[in-house]
Parts: C-alpha cells; structure tokens; sequence
C-alpha cells in the first residue's frame, strides 16, 4: 500500500508528490514549519491528505514547545494551529483538523504538557487510520453505483496520495475492483500540476488497474463518443447545499457529463463538508503561481511577462451533482438535506466542538 | 508582420513553430520531402499554412523533376502530390491546396516543362497572398459580430502562424481592433502541443493585444464568472451541413459556451470547407504520438508504459455553432444552405476542377 504520509520517530514523513512518478522520494520534517511548506509547495496535495498532514504538523509542533505551563503551552499549540491553518485556503479538511486538534488538547487540559504532548501524536496518527478506514468505508458504499464494465472518468487526484491511504474517488473504484467488477479509467491529466499524469496513472497502474491518460480538454470528445459510463472525482470543500470545490477543470466536467447524460459523482469524506457555508459562492479559492501554467521544469514555455490566471479550483454546483459519496452513504438531491442528515451525530458532535472552539478563540482575542 | 511561410531562392522558408516562443528559427527546405517532414512534425501547423506548405512544397518537388517530357513530368509531379497529401489527414485545406496546383499544372500543358515549373511557382506564392487578402476579408466580415470591450476566448492558434499571415480567428480579433474596438483574448493553453502558450499569446503579445493565457480546464470556470462573452476558433474541416473540425478540446469549448450562453464562431475560409463531406462522423481524425501527451523536452512526465489517448482533432456540431465566419460572409444555420451558397460561383468552378481531377486520376490508374 501506498504511505502517503506518516509519523516516524517524532518526524513527520511524506512522499515528495512533486518528484513523483520519476522519483520515489520521502520528505522528513522535523519542524512543523517544513510541513506548512510542504502543504504550500504541494509535496502533499489532496484535500484528506492536507488535513492528515495539518494534524501531524500540529503535533510535531507541540513537541518542539518549550512551555511547561498547560496555559502557556496551550496559547503556543493555538499560534502553531493558527498558522498551519493559513497554509492554503480551499480544502477545509486542514481547518477540521486542527480544531480537531485543539479540541484534543483542550480535553486533556488536566494531564500536564507531556501528557498533552504524547496525546496530540496520538491523535494525529489515529486520523491517519481513521482516514483510510473511512475511505474503506466510502468506497464500499460508492462501489454500488459501478456497474461491470464501467469506464470511469476521473480529474486530478483523489486516490491514496490524496488521503491517508486508499482515497476516495479512486477509493470507489478499488472496492469496486474488489466486488469483483472490471472497471477502466480515463485520467484527466489534470493542467496545470499534472496529478493526472503524475499521480493517478502511477498509483492506479502500480494496483493494476487499467487507465487510460487523456489531456482534460479531450473528455468531452470521448464523452460524445459513448467511451465514458461515469465520473467519479474527489473534493476539496463541500458547503451545507452541496456546491463543491474541486480541482480547476472539474466544473467544466461535470458541464460535460450533464450535456451528456453522464452520472456524475463527488466522493469524500464527511470531514470535507463545511456546514458553516451555505452555497459555493462563500467557498475562498486560491489562485496559486502563475508558473505552474508557464513553466515546466524550470523552463518557460509561454512569451516573457505573459499575463496569467491560476485559480486552483472551481466550484460545481449542486445541480450538476448525482451524488456525493461518502462513509455514511450515498447523499442525494435534495443536498441540504441528505448533507444535514449526514452530519448528524458524530457531525453534530463535531460542530459543537467547532462553535465551542470559535467562542473560545473569540473570547481569547478580545482579552489580549 | 508575421512570415509563417515563403518562397525565397527556390527554397521553402518557414518560421520553427516547435521553438516560438523561445527562438525564432526559420527551417529551410530544398526538397519537397523535407516539407512533408516539416508538416508531419508540426513545424508548421494550422489548416491554412498546412495548405501553404503543401502548395510550396509541390512547387518545390516540381523543380527537382528530371522528365523533359510533359507526360512524364506530370506522372511525377502527381505523385510529389499524392505523397504530400498523405502528410497529414485531417486540415482539408492540404487536399485542396494539391488539387489547386495539380489544376494549375494540367491547364498548362502547353507550356513545356519549364514553363510548367515556372507557373506552379508563381501559383503557390500566389496562393499565401491570396490566403493573406482571404484572411482579411473574413476579418472584416467577422469583426461585425465583435462588441466594443468584449473578452473573447479561443483555443489552439488560428493566427498568423496558422495561415499565411493575419489569421482566421485572430484575424477577426484583429480587424475588430483596427475597427476601433477594445477587445481582450483568453487563450487556452491547448495542450498537448501548447499552441494557445506558445503561438497565441506570443503572435497576440507581439501586436500588443491584450491576451491572458488559461489552462484548458479553466474555460468553463470563467464563463461561470461571467468573464467570456464570445468564443472564436478555427477550423481544420468543415463538413456540409457545417459540422467542424478543430483542435481536440474544441467540442468541449463548444458545449461549455452553449451551457453558459456564450455565441460559439469558427472563422475559416471557404477553403476549409470540404463539400464532399457530408457531416462531420465523415472527417478523419488524426491521432498522434502519444509522447506528445506524456513528454516534455524529451523527460516523460508519466509513469513507464501507460497506455495514452492523442486524437489530435474532434468535431463540433453544428448545432453548436452560432456562425461560421468565411471570407464570403457570415455564414449562419441552416448552414447546409448557407455553406452550398457561399460555395457557390468560385467554389463550383473549384469543385469542377476537383472532379476533372478525380476522374483523371482514376483513369490514370486504370491504364497503368
């Protein structure tokens, strides 16, 4: 199985995503400052494995606090939370992670530092198992809606590089594969970091699944041609009504399943659900480097000093959303209801956690 | 002004499009061989200047013919042609060129060998300052349909590199700002071969056009936002009923604009027009090397062995098409109409000539 990332001998340790499919490079971060540059310089990428990578982060980071006091400690792992948070803005799986996080420490208030300490680490590698046991999970309810002898469309990467392990679109079509059904991918190379080509072709090829790498701007011509039964993508964040952010490029895919009567599907765990945004519109989205569009292996490809737009992601709206798979089910239209529906229990648990940990910051603020 | 393509002491000249925007290298040809290389090879690309080249190069391999004997230079100059043809499928702008310069050949029988050589020189330059007076006939015809500070998107390179100069797409967009009208250009990138990065934006910078480069899978999202008011492409074939082919990505912009409302034109000459066809399933699509999806400067950016899509080509519905754009007009649906008009008079007196030249190629082969 593939490890994305992990906790090893108090240092945190992650595939360099860059390198890949040339190199099979492991980055170790012994500051939990070389994880927030690792987030921003997408050696890790994919909304899961960006929260797995924030809690690990946060971790590490407690361990390097001098403080013995809990109250000092504790205003120091918020500083280093805060600032993991602001690593990159779209996938909230890194927010839902460190409130995690900081809930965690909250609740062991009593314990003293090291106890602190050695339960953070605890914590952050617990959401690395339970990560992939959710993706287990999600991908046995997804598999249903595969049929024998689908041909699967997928952009950018939501496979185990994305997550802990496993993933959540690829997820799907591994327990498909596993229910004994024969499925094909077509892998949008995914422009302008190329985790088409990169990632899901290595890590789907190295399972022996069959895929097919095709630019992104040829799915609708083999949509038309009849070779595409279904389109299975990942997410980055998911508002209460079922708008999604994903990848640049994944709006226009599903604009081209819908003109084609292709079921399309967003797989990912509950924990990429934002309840506190209404609609798509509220999602932030980061434009990222104009060198990722200009430049490839140092090298520039486009005149000098050509203007560029990089927007990182796009927002799907509901409407053109079969489904939204995930470790409790297949959510369906109407959204805002299936999504509260979900969320419920453990998500109402999780929300409580969220408001009480916002009125705490709040109030921490006003008092400084 | 851009010179995509020359004659210049009895040699072939054309600008290195693999190299723009890095180098401007012009390859030189002394054998018509080495322009079908220069064809196959994309060192020069786009319907109109394949037509060029091919015209060139037919005028180049007829110098290079030993025969003293009119009967026996004509056998030979067919063959350069047949040879030239098959460069590559699917630009009907290549057949049509041949044919032109086969016609011209024939209806100077008379003249002795010499002379022909003469004449089919003086036919193919005559044919890129023709291809130049076309290209800015459509550009006025087609800047009607442009609004004073419109952002147009297009994809590919239907520019001065893509024909003789000016430009059929860009062509439009330039005759729409010698009109007085502020326009901006999104340029998709166009992958594989880049041509909206490194020809567009670079033909476009150079006229000080103001041009923002996209990736592909941006297109939709922008015009979500509301930033894309027209789209303009070019065209590599136009079936009878108006069915288009273009550059792979082309159908997707098309279906993308219609979902979002955005009017949809392909601007190419009458030459581009293939009668013979009656819809677009007809028209051959090409599919190229599957290095050009997974490499770049020679480093494979995929794993080792996977298997690879590369249609170079898919073909838009007419149905999609708000107006094909010519160098007679605005062409608008029912477009088996208005194409049969608009070939009308010239393109009778062309179609004519293909058919005496298919019936003389056919007897050809009888008798041998």
């Amino acid at each position: 199985m593939i490890k994305t990332i992990a906790w090893q001998d108090n240092r945190v340790v992650m595939i360099d995503q860059r390198k890949l499919p040339r190199e099979e490079i492991y980055v170790v971060c012994s500051d939990y400052r070389q994880v927030i540059e690792a987030i921003k310089a997408m050696v890790i990428r994919g909304a899961p494995a960006i929260g797995l990578a924030a809690a690990l982060g946060a971790a590490l980071g407690a361990q390097g606090i001098a403080a013995r006091d809990p109250g000092e400690f504790r205003q120091r792992f918020e500083e280093i939370c805060r600032e993991i948070g602001k690593a990159r803005p779209t996938a909230i799986n890194l927010a839902w992670a460190l409130e995690g996080m900081l809930a965690k420490a909250e609740s062991a208030a009593g314990r003293g530092v090291s106890g602190i300490k050695n339960l953070l680490v605890r914590e952050a590698r617990r959401l690395v198992s339970q990560d992939v046991a959710i993706n287990r999970a999600l991908g046995r309810a997804g598999q249903e809606v595969i049929r024998d002898g689908d041909t699967i469309l997928t952009h950018c990467n939501a496979g185990a590089l994305a997550t802990g392990g496993y993933g959540t679109a690829l997820g799907v079509i591994r327990a498909a594969r596993a229910a004994g059904k024969k499925v094909r991918v077509l892998a949008d190379e995914t422009r302008p970091f190329l985790q088409g080509t990169r990632l899901t072709a290595w890590e789907l090829a190295r399972d022996r699944i069959p895929v097919t790498l095709i630019t992104d701007s040829m799915a609708g011509h083999f949509m038309k041609k009849g070779l595409i039964d279904r389109v299975i993508v990942g997410a980055d964040r998911i508002a209460a009504n079922g708008d999604t952010a994903n990848k640049i490029g994944t709006y226009s895919v599903a604009v081209l399943a819908r003109a084609h009567r292709i079921p399309f599907y967003v797989a990912a765990p509950c924990s990429t659900i934002d309840p506190r945004i209404k609609t798509g519109k509220a999602i932030p989205i980061e434009e990222r480097d104009e060198k990722e569009v200009t430049h490839w292996a140092g090298q520039c490809l486009a005149p000098a000093g050509i203007q560029v737009l990089n927007p990182a992601f796009d927002v799907t709206p509901a409407s053109y959303i079969t489904g939204i798979i995930t470790e409790r089910g297949l959510l369906q239209a109407p959204f805002g209801r299936s999504i509260r529906e979900a969320l419920r229990g453990k998500g109402e648990q999780m929300e409580a956690g969220r408001r009480r940990r916002e009125a705490t910051a709040k109030s921490g603020k006003k008092t400084k």
